[in-house]
């Protein structure tokens, strides 16, 4: 068997911890698996003293990280610190510059140095591997870098946070509002204190991201994507979803089209029975559509420390076996530049929900908005409010709610009808509109 | 760049085709990602003048494949021949006692001989990758090769025959026989003239030994398991487990035991919420419960040759890109023996539906019966047929279908009970039994 494997664990938190324990007890088998022994040799946290639970004295312990990249008796280094810049960054790069392989689980670093770093590896044969930053357990990474190596893929999307989708799930099974479940969420903690990185996207773009990159060949683009998180959904949205066979879910999908690729994060409306409407909870799932193989899903826990902590032992196991992928897929030489698909252009089904003002010829004005406009109307649900159920009576200042569902038209038509109708003054707010994800 | 990777393709049917095309098609893409170029340079098939809508005047032409892994100048044998004998061995092993690396869609040829094969490919220092064999496109091989290889995983379960999923979702959409959506999917070209081999489940076995061997570690068992196919499921069946939220599913299951291992494929009654219940048509599906990573469920295309060809290349790109996973996931001589739990002693909750006589006693005789072999029922339906509607007269000679679902108890218990059962007189026909799977 060849020489021990030599792993430097930078952040001991839930996951470094869950991955000192899986080495722990799963160790034999990873040797068995690569051919060589994987072991812990040094570790880096702040506080040496502070009780995990675990005896950390075996380890050469480093207070700074940047110190164990540089000078610890490593072969790889596994970055769990988190955070885009600061020692993360530094560590990463210390690493990868001496030609140590790193191992990481942090999106928001990939997110914004993700081809930098890439340049660094390739220059100084290292390895640098994420598969925990996207999905957690997750094997997309391996599966979009080797697995539909052969395929042209025209679109990548996916559940790629946990807390989002579990406030999304208990709106719809319970009926209760946003702010409750978020209230629940953060007391269970599947939401942090300060929760607004999940909420309004961030967290799913920096994970969207990689994955485009991936599945189209091109530089990273963290900037270019359109962000619209969850906070405006209401249980009328879930509500009416349900009733129209959707479900409402936070995606992430980078597509191919006709101008470029587009990138966005926000609520969906996708179909009851399509794969990815059926996960619920934390759980997490991406769909990639390729040319040869078709649509793949995959579905699993995206966050955790043993989940996470399995990807991330599964990439010190393919250093271990000797696997050589290139970070982003190809060299980063040979990635493109990222041609961003103009949003204005994205084509696609809408679900509006208008506050009607129920007073003669009202809906009649709306009807004709969306007709100027070419927008075919899929379906119309009008509902009372409960309070105004007497019927044949007009109360014109209760306004009524009305669903409408498109056929497939453009964002540039559908937002200047909205205009248009909310300059006739008869709706009583702001349209709601979500998109329609196309899963046929 | 390194030198070309040259392959030999034995076998040019659906498959074979598709994956000439897909090299044509994303031949740079799969160069940039592994950093050589693929290049087929031999091809091996029967009649050299049969019109294919491609040329193959510019490969190296073999008529005997043996021939072409003995003496082709080449690096990657891909065999898409078929068959557990014959001339698919007889190449396969040819290539890998000449240090060959070999990419296989054969999964009769692994299952019965995976572990021999696995030791020559090991003793001449070859690859065999078969990611084609088992679920088609959908990258399980590799996700339990590679990305649990660092958890105890406790049961795998699949959809792994598209025929049976295509007979069953069918039969529950339309209500329509077994026998009607057998014909159909022949006509359509989803079942073979002969589809005794599907329909039994000896496929689906076949794809599960595979897995079990990856899964625990243990060598490959083809005749250890537990068979039983669709040919018994009735549209009753189908109508009583909608009502009782279940789907049934033809699924192939390992599972680790007290006792050893359970290998069994069997019509399967599974939670209408559970992911693998939303598995439709000709579609397949994988998970797999990891002690560390939690469950992980892949769905995708199952056959097809252009998904099974994005299988084919992606082994061959592995190849390409220099990676060295074992085989069977370590070293042949590092696998188990394979310890076949008894089949008596399988656990779980029980569907059986009773044709049973209407007469005064009876339902009490079956009751009793059940509870003498310790069997709770969680639910208890009995319906009146079309045509014995009048209340309250017994007609003695129509039998009721009654259908019980149990809580947690053993095969042995189940079949004893309903032999009873039938040894009273109450029942006019074999009961039907489905078990129910544990998806919580």
């Amino acid at each position: 068997m060849a020489e021990t494997l030599k792993v430097g664990v930078a952040g001991l938190g839930t996951v470094g911890a869950s991955v000192l324990r899986l080495l722990a007890k799963h160790g034999d088998q990873i040797a068995r698996s690569t051919g060589r022994s994987v072991s812990v040799t040094a570790v880096s946290a702040r506080d040496r003293n502070k009780d995990r639970g675990f005896d950390v004295s075996g380890f050469e312990w480093f207070t700074d990280p940047v110190e164990m990249a540089e000078k610890g008796d490593i072969d790889v280094f596994v970055e769990l610190i988190g955070g885009d810049s600061g020692p993360a960054e530094d560590s990463v790069r210390a690493a990868l510059a001496r030609g140590i392989h790193v191992v990481t689980a942090n999106k928001a670093l990939l997110a914004r140095h993700g081809v930098a770093l890439a340049e660094i590896a390739e220059a100084n044969g290292a390895c640098l591997n994420y598969e925990a930053a996207v999905a957690g357990g997750i094997p997309i990474v391996k599966t979009l870098r080797e697995s539909m190596s052969g395929n042209g893929i025209s679109r990548v999307y996916g559940i790629l946070n946990g807390t989002c989708n579990y406030i999304l799930t208990r709106m719809e099974a319970e009926g209760i509002s946003f702010e409750d479940c978020l209230s629940d969420a953060q007391r269970l903690g599947y939401a942090e204190a300060d929760p607004t990185f999940d909420i309004e996207g961030n967290d799913t773009a920096h994970k969207l991201v990689i994955l485009t990159s991936l599945a189209f060949g091109t530089r990273i683009a963290s900037d270019d994507i359109y962000l619209e998180g969850i906070t405006s959904i209401t249980t009328a949205d879930i509500q009416a979803a349900d009733e129209l066979g959707y479900r409402i879910k936070l995606l992430g999908v980078a597509q191919q089209t006709e101008t470029g690729i587009e990138q966005r994060v926000h609520p969906t409306m996708v179909p009851k029975n399509s794969a990815i409407a059926q996960v619920d909870g934390v759980l997490n799932a991406v769909a990639v559509d390729g040319d040869f193989v078709g649509e793949i899903v995959l579905a699993g826990p995206g966050a955790g420390g043993d989940a996470t902590a399995s990807a991330v032992v599964a990439d010190v196991a393919d250093v271990a076996r000797g696997d050589r992928t290139p970070v982003l897929g190809m060299l980063a030489v040979d990635l493109k530049d990222y041609q961003r698909a103009r949003m204005r252009l994205h084509e696609g089904g809408y679900y509006i929900r208008l506050s009607v003002y129920d007073r003669p010829g009202a809906f009649a004005e709306i009807a004709h908005c969306m007709g100027n406009a070419g927008i075919s109307l899929e379906s119309i649900v009008q509902k009372r409010h409960a309070g105004s159920e007497a019927p044949g009576k007009y109360d014109e200042d209760a306004p009524q709610p009305v669903i409408l569902i498109t056929y497939e038209t453009t964002e540039v038509a559908i937002k200047e009808a909205l205009e248009v109708i909310m300059s006739k003054g008869v709706v009583a707010e702001k349209p709601q509109m979500i998109r329609i994800e196309n899963l046929n």
